[in-house]
């Protein structure tokens, strides 16, 4: 296909981007796949002034990607803290594939500041695009065709 | 670990959103990825301003992600067209990652305006997180570790 034949208005990558292509929310979301889930630890381990954090969360739950669940801390007034929805946990190839350029490409030099690996094996773990048979996939390898969805541009 | 524990400075995930962490750089990276690669092809099928277009190529040559190779049409003045560099061919997994999200979630009901499948059997593509022996990996399933970068917080 000729992707320029193409609209562009309902590509799948730009209405993500929508939703998460802004740097603080992919670190919001970086803290709370490691466990980082209230508010004022973000804040705090982050350095996200308050109302870029409210709003940053405010996005990503009206989006469907992080649930809040109320807590209570004793002598204090209810708070919520914030969860990964199956919508959110959806995201962990994109956090593992920005995560490993990083690595390879933006590392200090002693290296990474963390590692990333599978419980089970210990083995490191990747973020990696292959076919449904399994077969690595390079963007040299790959055919592009228009979609059920596809619009020719106007 | 204890994420807490630990520094964000050197995080690598928000030094790769640094460079490709706003909305119209992995649009403009997503064109180059479909083999647009020319400045007005691109400004006409993005629709993104002549400044902006501008100032993302710019962050992206620098960042050594595209290069910039010269060419002329009969008559013309010499232009440039961006290519992919190794390291930004590398970001494909994050590409493909951002698409099959939003396949998923943000598609309208026909479907995804375009498919990916791999050239020599056929299969659609997907970004999957896998250990090296080659086990598929859930966030649930995965242990992080402090790197040789890890810096306490402080």
């Amino acid at each position: 296909m000729h992707w320029l034949d193409y609209s562009t208005d309902n590509c799948s990558v730009q209405r993500t981007m929508n939703i998460i292509g802004e740097k603080w929310t992919m670190i919001v979301l970086r803290e709370v796949f490691n466990g980082v889930r209230r508010f004022e630890q973000m804040r705090g381990h982050t350095g996200i002034s308050e109302p870029i954090l409210s709003a940053r969360l405010r996005t990503l739950v009206d989006a469907g990607v992080l649930d809040t669940v109320p807590y209570q801390e004793s002598g204090r007034r209810t708070r919520h803290e914030y969860r990964l929805t199956d919508k959110g946990r959806e995201l962990y190839p994109v956090l593992i594939a920005l995560l490993q350029w990083g690595d390879r490409h933006c590392a200090d030099q002693e290296g990474p500041a963390l590692t990333v690996h599978h419980h089970d094996c210990g083995e490191p773990v990747a973020a990696v695009v292959q076919c449904e048979a399994g077969h690595r996939v390079e963007p040299r390898d790959a055919d592009v065709f228009p979609g059920p969805g596809a619009q020719r541009a106007g």
